[in-house]
């Protein structure tokens, strides 16, 4: 619908050849880029090498307009993007003494045993055409090279570097480049998988121009991204309102947050959520985990505001804890066993009275490989509840590795506590 | 040293141009490749298109000897990945019946309530010069196809797919065009840091040529990848064992665990290692955790055979916890504070005596981001140790954010349960 610039990534580094490294810059960019309705058409990853790396540059060059690239900006002669930038357009460079004296200062504060080295004046060199982006957190800055209407954006390797620098310098001068802006916000859903949840939607999917929406399922839980482009960003946040009401009224009570942090989207913030309704409702909790082995607790303990009304977390993986600690009859144990409602249920109860908790919640189930049996085979789990004298166990059943059994349980269990509370 | 095949792969999806995903794929064929002293030049991209495929295709093959693609096997007509393969060496597709007939069979044990779907045919969809790969874990199979010594091997994108399709056809299949076995063997590292190790084997890395030495720093450990080359795998081993040697007289004491399963690399091994250690020596253990919130526990019972000695795990991150459970004096929290040397023994020796346990660990620390003062700052945090009677605390410094000084926190004090009972 616009005549939308076309971008291409190019990560450079030996390592990601090697696979010695995941490539998350590439899916950092994509995204980002397609949030402010840039197109990435292609990513490549080159080696360290100047040859192939010309190479690169003039095979995307001839079909894009803006090449960004990732990584090879260190002071050692093995870092070569710059040069391999400069060289492909005709630049020169020469030592930039404002940058220079920013290297020297940072190397000296950071590294007070060592002299600083001659080759960081590598990092220095700039051609006068470049337009140079400071580096908050490293050495080497990042630099925009121009020449006949094509850009090549140099950005160093390393994600904590990288990322603030695209967010705060790059981000910022490609969206001047477009007329329209784009807003986006996120919708989190949890206790419905992404399959169903599109068979729910899909003729809302199926119509979908502007604003677009896109699924995306990420352990246990499904986000929705809706993003609207127009003149301005009220206009952009009306669009979405309009479409987030449609979801609240066909799928509502499987949402557990309207956010639109987009850089949390690869997190799950069920367990903030929760630990934040616990806090701001003065709600004290407890927790006796058996399978869970601790990590519902551990998500809670996440929070750092918690302490308030985090009282105690028992894991009670032995029959002689859950007796000792949570108060379990050993008749419960020997009638229904430790994997049964009925020692769910005890064990909420017994972590509420030992600590004075308004609310506990508890796990005990088969996580495999082993110990399965016809009658509780594994990935059966029981989660039981104890509010303010109402007590309840839930009977789930997961599929998968130990540690995914384990990990469905706890959050499963912390989103029983959300439902619970809100 | 030897003629080395060149090969380039190309991930293909529109999924990884949005980033919506993340290009493990790439990741783990580069790695693996390496292992067999096969080179990796180049990867890339693309969306789900057609023309852009091909042109990637050409790109590629005039450079290289063999590209392997992921992704755009499925049954819908946005997968066109095998017929851009097959346009691109003239080869035509037709039904492959014996194809069909599986993809058949598997959508009717998998899929009971559905009819299996026309568009599914595409998949059984192959030229006669192809060489069909099966995949074990899905309808889309993968093929070989050759023309004029240059090969396209297509596999599908889902890496539960991919990887065994790739490990138990795909890599014996480019095996066979070397002469050479490759050989890796991993030594894994715990309490050095990379830089610090690095420079301990500066002269073992600098005159590296056969066998290879690779370092990894991976989530607070150190991996060394030692690879050996030659005729057999006898005298690879043979070789690599002369190197560990070596790296055993220098840095041993670091060394936790040597093992050649390159699957779990990316992951650590110090819980197991410590876990099984406890089991085999019915060492039996409980945990008394404050800052890190149950991720010592949850470690420990990650490990399947550990209930024989995991006695219980008690996250007391209250006060009042302390006192109660873990028997903690109200003096000792006024006089030292509840990060202090003192309470960490005393939380370790109290969940001893609490439970029963021969050895127990304790945490209390600084998680950050709110409450560090200038004497206990955040990241400061106290991991106590019990053992039969004798008691102690290490006192740590981590930087980072709250999940990862809890992280880290928690990793040690496995790591110290690990020292002692070894």
């Amino acid at each position: 619908m616009y005549d939308i610039m076309k971008v291409e990534l190019i990560s450079v580094g030996t390592e990601l050849l090697l696979g010695d490294i995941v490539n998350t810059n590439a899916q950092y960019l994509s995204r980002e880029l397609a949030n402010i309705g840039i197109s990435v058409y292609h990513q490549s990853t080159v080696g360290d090498n100047f040859d192939r790396l010309i190479q690169c540059f003039d095979e995307a060059l001839s079909r894009s307009d803006v090449v960004i690239t990732t990584g090879g900006l260190g002071p050692t002669k093995d870092d070569i993007t710059k040069e391999a930038a400069c060289r492909y357009f005709g630049f020169t460079e020469e030592l930039n003494d404002k940058v220079w004296e920013k290297i020297e200062e940072r190397l000296k504060k950071y590294r007070k045993n060592n002299v600083v080295s001659e080759n960081n004046k590598k990092q220095a060199m700039f051609p006068k055409e470049a337009q140079i982006i400071d580096n908050e957190y490293g050495t080497a800055p990042g630099a925009i090279y121009e020449k006949d209407g094509k850009k090549i954006i140099v950005m160093p390797g390393p994600p904590r570097e990288m990322m603030p620098m695209f967010d705060n310098k790059i981000k910022p001068f490609l969206s001047k480049e477009s007329d329209d802006v784009f807003v986006s916000r996120y919708v989190r859903f949890y206790g419905i998988g992404e399959s169903n949840l599109e068979t729910q939607l899909e003729d809302i999917l199926d119509k979908q121009t502007n604003p677009t929406i896109a699924l995306y399922a990420k352990s246990g839980e499904v986000l929705i991204r809706v993003t609207a482009s127009g003149k301005d960003k009220e206009h952009c946040l009306k669009m979405i309102e309009k479409e987030i009401e449609k979801l609240k009224d066909r799928v509502g009570k499987y949402i557990y947050l309207i956010g639109d942090e987009s850089i949390s989207s690869s997190q799950s913030e069920l367990e903030k959520v929760t630990a934040a309704l616990l806090v701001e409702k003065k709600i004290k909790i407890a927790t006796a985990e058996s399978c869970t082995g601790g990590k519902v607790a551990s998500m809670l303990i996440d929070y750092p505001g918690i302490s308030d009304v985090f009282l105690e977390g028992l894991v009670t993986y032995s029959n002689e804890a859950k007796m000792r600690t949570l108060g379990v009859k050993e008749d419960t144990l020997k009638k229904h066993g430790a994997v049964s409602y009925e020692t769910a249920v005890e064990m909420a109860r017994g972590a509420a009275k030992y600590t004075g908790a308004d609310i506990a919640v508890s796990t005990t189930g088969v996580a495999g490989p082993g110990g399965g049996t016809k009658e509780k085979p594994v990935g059966l789990v029981y989660i039981g509840v104890y509010f303010r004298g109402v007590e309840k166990a839930y009977e789930m059943t997961y599929s998968g590795t130990r540690n995914l059994v384990r990990d469905r349980a706890a959050r499963d269990a912390i989103n029983f506590v959300r439902e619970l509370v809100k």
